[in-house]
C-alpha cells in the first residue's frame, strides 16, 4: 500500500491537538464552535474546504487568496477627489435611470421607504409632477433600475442615485479603482430614509446646484482628500463611522476647509448657509464619504480565487445580500432582519422596517460595528454596558476577520488596528455574524428615520455562499 | 467622670475597621498610605483636621466645606461672551501693564522663556523697538507686573497678558463672575514659547485686528458659546482638553461656524485665513478656552471657610504654587519640577525649562490629567501603556477628588463623570499627586516648544498648605 499525506483538521477541544502534536502529525486547529444548529452538513463542508482547497506543498489556498485579499484591504487609499453628476461619471445612465441600495429587487417587491425614495427622485429629476404620476412610471417600467453596487456606487439606506444628482468620486490610488457615493443629506426628512415631500427635494437642488460645485471647485484647489487619514484621526476621537461620524465630519471639513471658504467665497455661494450644512447640522455628512472610500478599498479585492473574504453586505429592505471575492458578482441573499434598536419618541419596533442600505460596506472594511471598540458612546444605542461590551464587539470581529489593519489604529484597543476582511469560513465556524451599526427607516414611506441600533445579517446567506464556494472549488 | 464622645480614625490597613463597626463605635476610615517620607507629623497634622474640625453633632466641618466647593464647581455654566482688548476688562490695567503665568515672581528672578516673553510683549505693545530697550525697560521698574490669577485671568506657558491683546471673557453664569484668557497663538515661534521674533510679533497683531473682532461680532450674534457643552462633547471624543484639544477647538468651531463666516464675509476680513488658523493649523485652539471656562468655575468656589480643595495651581517656571479655598489667596510654592515627557527630535530634557503656565487650572476641575481616561492616545506622550494606564490615572486622581461631575461624562470610563475638586488632605494621606499634562518650553528664551508629558506639583506645597490650614482652623 502506497503511504499517503494525512490532512487533519482538529476542530474545537484543543486537547486532541496535543494527541496530534505528540504523534507529528501535521493538522490544522480550527477554532469551533457547533455552527448555526450544529448543522452536521455544514461542519462537513468546512471540513471540505479546509482539506481539499490546498496546493501539492499542502498550504491552503484558501488563506493564501484571504492574504491576498487583506493585503489589498490593507493598501486601498481611498482619496476624494471630484463632486460630480451622476451621468457624468457612471457610464450609460439616462434621464430615467435610478439605482437603489441593496441586491436587485424589482419595484413590485420594494419596501415603503424605497418606493417612497423612488417616488422622490423621479420628481427631482422633474420626470413626473406629482406621486401618482411617479408610481404610474415606474408600473409602466420606463424607468430603468437596478443595485447601486453594479455600478461601483453606493448609497445609504434607500441609496437613490439618479441622472442629476451629484456624486462623490473616491478614486483607491493603490490600485486606480474608482467609486462612487451621493451626497448625505443630513437629517429629519430625507429621501435615504423614504422621504419625498418639497423640503426633501429642494435640498436636493441645493446640494446640486450650490453645495457640489463649491466642493468640487474646493477640492481641485486642495488636490482631493485622504480619507483614510480622516478615518484613522476619527478613529481615535469616539467614532466608528457607521453610527457616529460626529468626528469624522469635522475632520473631512478640516482638511478642505480653506479651500471650500474660499471657494464658496470666490463663486458668490453663501458661505455660512454651506458651513451650516457640512458642520453643525449633519453630523453624519462623512458617512458618504466613508461609504465610497470602504466600496473603492474592497472593489480592489474582488474576484480573487479562492477568496473567502467578503466585499459587499448591502440590504434593500427586504433582503439581505452578500457577496464573497472568489464568487465575483454573485448575490447571496435572505431577507433582512430587523435592527435591535433604540427607537425615538413615539416610535416601537413596530414601525420599523427591516434593515437598508449600501452602509454595510464600512463594516466589510472593518470600522462601523467593527471598530466598535473605538467608539464606547455608540453603546448607548445598542443595549451595551460603555466600554467593555464595545471592546468586547471589536475582538469579537476580530474572530472572524483575517486581519487587522495598523494604518487605522484604534487608541481605546491600545493602538491596535481595525479589524478587517470578513472571511465566510469563520463567521460559519464560530456562528459570530458580523455587526452592523446602522440607522432604521420608519416601514412606511415619507416617514424618516425611527431609530438606531445594531443588525446582522442573516446567517442562511453565510451558509448558502460557503455551499457555493464547496460546489465551485472543492 | 462624665461620658465623652470619641472620635475614631482609622488609617489605612482596613481589617481595624472591622472591630470597629462590630463595638459599634463611630469612625472614619481614612485610606491612607504613608506619606512622603511616613512623616508622623503629618499623620498628626491629617489626625487633628480630622478630629478638631467637627461641628456640635461631630460632622466634619471640612467634609461639608468641600461638599459646598464641589457643589459649586458642579454647577458651573462657563459661558464665553465677549472678546475684547485686555485694557477694556481688566480694572486698572495701564499701557505698562504685563502679567504672566505663575504665582508671584520678580523680574529678576524670571526663567529663560518668560523674560523673552516679557521682551516680545513689550515690543508688541510698541514700548520698545529693540531686545535690549525692552530688557532695560525691565530692570529700570518701568513694567508694571504680576500674576495674571489676580485678574481673573489665565494664560498657558508664560501667560503674557498685556494692554492690547484681545482676551476671551467667560462669565459663569451660575454665579455671575467672570474669567479671561488670551487667544491661543498656534504652534511653532510662539511668545507662550518665550519666542518674540517678527512673526511672532506679526501673528498677535493678526489676532488683536483680525481674529479677535469678528470672533466678538460671532459671539454677539449667537448669544455666547457654552463651553461646559463643548467640554462634554470633547470628553467623548478622545481630548482631555490640556495635551489634546483637538476634537474640542472643532467642536468651539462648530458652534460658532456660521456666525463667524457670516462675520469674517461681512466684515470684510479673509474668511479663509481665520477658518486656516482656527480649524486647521491649531489643535490647541481650545485649550485657552478651557483655560478661562475653569478659572472662572474655580474662582466661584474660593474663600469657603474650612474647604480643603485646590481652587488653582499654577507655575511660572521657577515656582508652582496653589491657592486652597480656606485659605483665601495665599500663595504655597515650591520650585516646579520638570515634566516627565516626550521629546521633539534633536532635544532632551537638558533643554526643558521647568514646568511653566496657568493652564493647569484645568486640572483643578477635572480635565487634562484628571480626565486622561477619555483620552488615551495620550498616553502615549507619557510614557504610559495605553487604555489601561489612562484608566488607571483618572481613577487615581478620583481618589483625591471630592466627587465625580456627571454633567462631563468619559464614555471610556462607562459614563463616570470627571473626578472634580482635589483635596488636599487626601492628597497628603493618600501622597497621590495632580497629574497634569502639559508642554515643555526650551529653557532659553526664543526657542520654543521642545517637547509634552506629565508633571506633578511639589508634594511640600501640599504639605505646607497642610499646615497653614491646620494653624488656620484647628
Amino acid at each position: 500500500m502506497a503511504e499517503q499525506k494525512i490532512h487533519v483538521v482538529a476542530l474545537g477541544v484543543e486537547a486532541f491537538d496535543r494527541g496530534l502534536e505528540e504523534t507529528g502529525t501535521p493538522f490544522v486547529h480550527l477554532d469551533w464552535r457547533p455552527p448555526a444548529g450544529g448543522d452536521t452538513e455544514l461542519v462537513e463542508t468546512l471540513f471540505r474546504i479546509e482539506t481539499r482547497c490546498r496546493d501539492e506543498q499542502g498550504h491552503s489556498l484558501v488563506d493564501a487568496a484571504n492574504a491576498e485579499a487583506f493585503r489589498r484591504i490593507k493598501a486601498g487609499q481611498p482619496v476624494l477627489r471630484r463632486v460630480r453628476p451622476a451621468h457624468e461619471v457612471l457610464p450609460g445612465m439616462t434621464r430615467t435611470t435610478i439605482f437603489h441600495a441593496g441586491p436587485p429587487i424589482a419595484w413590485a417587491d420594494m419596501c415603503g421607504p424605497m418606493r417612497g425614495a423612488y417616488i422622490g427622485a423621479i420628481k427631482y429629476e422633474g420626470l413626473a409632477a406629482t406621486d401618482e404620476e411617479a408610481a404610474a412610471l415606474m408600473d409602466s417600467g420606463a424607468i430603468t433600475y437596478g443595485p447601486n453596487h453594479h455600478q461601483g456606487c453606493v448609497g445609504p439606506m434607500t441609496g437613490m442615485v439618479s441622472y442629476s444628482m451629484p456624486l462623490l468620486e473616491v478614486e483607491n490610488t493603490a490600485f486606480g479603482n474608482k467609486a462612487y457615493s451621493t451626497l448625505n443629506e443630513g437629517i429629519g426628512k430625507v429621501m435615504r430614509f423614504g422621504a419625498n415631500g418639497p423640503e426633501v427635494i429642494d435640498r436636493l437642488h441645493w446640494l446640486e446646484k450650490s453645495l457640489a460645485p463649491v466642493l468640487d471647485a474646493a477640492l481641485q484647489a486642495c488636490g482631493g482628500v485622504n480619507l483614510k487619514n480622516v478615518m484613522a484621526q476619527s478613529l481615535s476621537m469616539g467614532d466608528e463611522m457607521h453610527q457616529r461620524n460626529i468626528a469624522a465630519s469635522l475632520n473631512f471639513y478640516k482638511a478642505i476647509a480653506v479651500e471650500l471658504t474660499r471657494a464658496a467665497v470666490e463663486s458668490g455661494e453663501d458661505a455660512a448657509r454651506i458651513v451650516d450644512f457640512m458642520v453643525r447640522k449633519n453630523e453624519q455628512f462623512f458617512l458618504n464619504l466613508a461609504m465610497a472610500a470602504c466600496k473603492s478599498v474592497l472593489d480592489a479585492a474582488r474576484d480573487i480565487p479562492y477568496s473567502t473574504v467578503i466585499t459587499a453586505m448591502s440590504r434593500n429592505g427586504v433582503d439581505f445580500g452578500i457577496n464573497v471575492s472568489g464568487l465575483g458578482g454573485e448575490w447571496f441573499t435572505a431577507p433582512c432582519l430587523k435592527p435591535r434598536a433604540l427607537y425615538f419618541p413615539g416610535f416601537s419596533e413596530e414601525d420599523a422596517n427591516p434593515d437598508m442600505g449600501d452602509s454595510a460596506i464600512v463594516e466589510c472594511y472593518g470600522i462601523g460595528g467593527f471598530a466598535m471598540g473605538a467608539a464606547p458612546a455608540v453603546t448607548r444605542f445598542v443595549g451595551g454596558d460603555g466600554l467593555a461590551s464595545a471592546l468586547r464587539c471589536t475582538r469579537d470581529m476580530g474572530r472572524i476577520t483575517v486581519g487587522t489593519n495598523p494604518d487605522l489604529p484604534m487608541p481605546n484597543m491600545d493602538f491596535a488596528g481595525i479589524p478587517s476582511g470578513i472571511d465566510i469560513r469563520k463567521v460559519v465556524a464560530t456562528g459570530i455574524l458580523p455587526v452592523i451599526n446602522t440607522g432604521v427607516a420608519h416601514r412606511e414611506p415619507g416617514v424618516g428615520q425611527v431609530g438606531a441600533g445594531i443588525v446582522t445579517p442573516p446567517m442562511d446567506i453565510m451558509v448558502a455562499a460557503l455551499r457555493a464556494f464547496e460546489r465551485k472549488y472543492c
